[in-house]
């Protein structure tokens, strides 16, 4: 058992290459863009990269966190692993009445952001060497996490609308297989997917005994209003259903790091090992003003919500004018465009910031490495963060672009 | 490669039995114990079980974060991931500082609190099926991390005195093992570790090329000013030393989750890809904070340094005045202690509870599966929650105590 000789013997400890072999953030790669790459005279940067609403929170949630933080009390304390119990009963309320069934406070879970919630997820369902099926194009850190842990991310792919394929999905299925993600509406696409698409994941995950994570981040946008799918109404959807969501876009908290579980207790007790671990309690602030928001701005949520969807026909209406631009899929935050040009997309992305100052994630950050190297022609652009003037800016620039 | 079967068909979707198998989180465990405890009649709690400081923040951090929350602008957005720039500047500077030795802002990175700092480390250290050597007590939070990513915590023996034996931790390196972890002053023990130990096992570390991880969350509490070891002066020490800090204890900040890693520049890029995926950016209002203090605070640390020795000294007091107990370490924030009773520590620790009010840990919670069902006889006391009149009282109450 002893050992007196090591390879790395003398040397710095050297690096987990599970994490080594782990691409890097792509957000912080198109920041370091920012920073090294000369914007050309006289255009302002439109950032249509990261999802993240550029004005602050509501005043009156900037007050309630103002308040509480500002005083003495609970906001400076450790709070519960799964989150405070207020904002707990709050959300299991909203969303019964969303969804239109019976939701537990026991059945929600505070997390320090979205993420989290799926790296929990995750952890309650895999353990190394397990699979999970992921929609390509996939959110590129739901593909970090799985190659962090060993968990195979196996491709899914989508049709032509960019709805995944279900039958390829039920062909992927292994005996390794734990979970199907899906991010509805999507991310990076933008694609609302349909309630038949929804119940059947549902019935297929159902019947394979694997997990369903249903990631509604972007939920507040949905074209549609009302319940997005029945899946809560399911006779013991607890077991099957893992919900995600994020406080980050809807009240624009992304600083703050709130988000969210909804699934089984029993399955939420598990999740407490991973949360406790890992951040102990989710930040207090946020929760704060997640509550206040829950309580308080539903109207303001619905201005919100329009002034989305206005943004998103201003999208559509931009590549209307625009000679051979593809809109693969948009909606709530994205869209998902392929380019009238032969370049792969990480190559493009970086000549649209230095000929139009325009920063958009190239489709390669969100496919296997296999399909970027073979050169990915999508764009992702977070329309969300720019009004109705700026996307029509956007369309001019990119009528008087040429790589 | 398909399968039309398997066994969890038409079951809800499986818990990791990797998960499974880690314990739940000990301080919700003793939180639950409070609300399922009848407490003594005229007894008002002593809850001497979180290392949560009960007071909040200084005024002066609290209005810092009311100003930057009830205002719109950057605190509400998403951050750059390894964490805000002028912190991680003086960070940097305040190590070089205090250590006596040069430490760039490229080797600092700010975590959603230690916890999370230790699991970034860990991540760039170590893929499932290594090792890393833990002195036994141990701080629970790194034996769960450890087992649910599948890595084997080695059970490190420590002397009579409570301090790791270095020949023991020699004899147990295999070509498996990848780091080896020192908390000091030490949760839960107290116990503060000398400089030449620590400077030993650096040594250890490096001749072995594995990672040496030294928390020191609570080293503003050091009974001894100034640098607690020389290690930040070791050529290329960034190799083999990864620096734990937290804002937790010193600021009051518990509920606002900053810690911090302090090493490589490379091993940071390698954390960036796990904190990007588990929490995307540290929370911005507690990085405002611990700038503010580090900034401005110096001399209020000084105080609270002055004000928990104190309380050390109260505690040791308390307990050379009763018959039988033993302290078998005490510093910083915890005292680590043997009852004169026959009676395991998860038991004993329940009945304090009952019958006098006085919330402490079991060491039960801090060892091996093993140690704990052979009945463990120690208690993690959290002294530096109480200030000496308190701990005079416990005193009272543990002399007038009988099981």
């Amino acid at each position: 058992m002893t050992a007196t000789i090591r390879p790395a013997e003398g040397r710095p400890a050297p690096v987990n290459p599970q994490l080594a072999r782990v691409f890097a953030p792509p957000v912080m790669e198109a920041r370091r863009w920012l920073t090294e790459t000369r914007l050309p005279e006289g255009l302002e940067l439109l950032n249509l990269s990261q999802a993240a609403p550029v004005d602050p929170p509501p005043e009156r949630l900037r007050a309630a966190m103002a308040g509480a933080v500002g005083a003495p009390g609970e906001a400076h304390l450790y709070g519960a692993v799964l989150g405070d119990g207020p904002l707990r009963a709050q959300i299991a309320a909203d969303w019964s009445e969303h969804y239109g069934a019976p939701i537990a406070p026991e059945q929600v879970a505070i997390t320090a952001g979205c993420n989290q919630a799926f790296c929990a997820a995750i952890a309650t369902l895999c353990a190394p060497g397990d699979a999970v099926l992921l929609p390509v194009p996939w959110y590129f850190n739901h593909k970090m996490w799985l190659g962090m842990q060993g968990i195979e991310a196996v491709p899914l792919p989508c049709g032509p609308d960019m709805v995944p394929d279900l039958a390829a999905a039920r062909a992927l299925l292994t005996p390794q297989t734990r979970a199907l993600v899906l991010v509805t509406p999507n991310n990076p696409t933008g694609v609302e997917y349909p309630p038949g698409l929804m119940e059947a994941a549902y019935d297929l995950a159902r019947e394979a005994g694997i997990g369903l994570i249903v990631d509604e981040t972007y939920r507040d946008f949905h074209s549609a209003a009302g319940a997005p799918h029945g899946l809560f109404a399911r006779p013991d959807w607890d077991g099957t259903l893992i919900h995600l969501y994020s406080f980050s876009k809807v009240f624009r908290l992304t600083g703050h790091r709130t988000g969210a579980i909804v699934t089984g207790a029993a399955r939420l007790a598990e999740a407490e090992k991973f949360l406790d671990t890992v951040t102990i309690c989710p930040p207090r602030t946020g929760q704060i003003a997640a509550l206040e928001g829950l309580r308080h701005l539903r109207q303001w949520v619905a201005g919100e919500r329009a002034e989305i969807l206005a943004r998103r026909d201003a999208l559509r209406a931009a590549f209307a004018g625009l000679e051979g631009w593809q809109v693969l899929g948009s909606g709530a935050y994205f869209a998902w465009v392929r380019p009238p040009f032969d370049m792969a997309s990480d190559r493009l992305a970086l000549r649209l910031l230095e000929d139009q100052a325009i920063l958009t994630l190239p489709g390669t950050m969100f496919v296997p490495e296999a399909a970027a190297a073979a050169g990915n022609r999508a764009l992702r652009i977070a329309f969300a963060n720019a009004d109705a003037a700026g996307l029509a800016e956007m369309g001019r620039r990119l009528a008087a672009f040429a790589p």
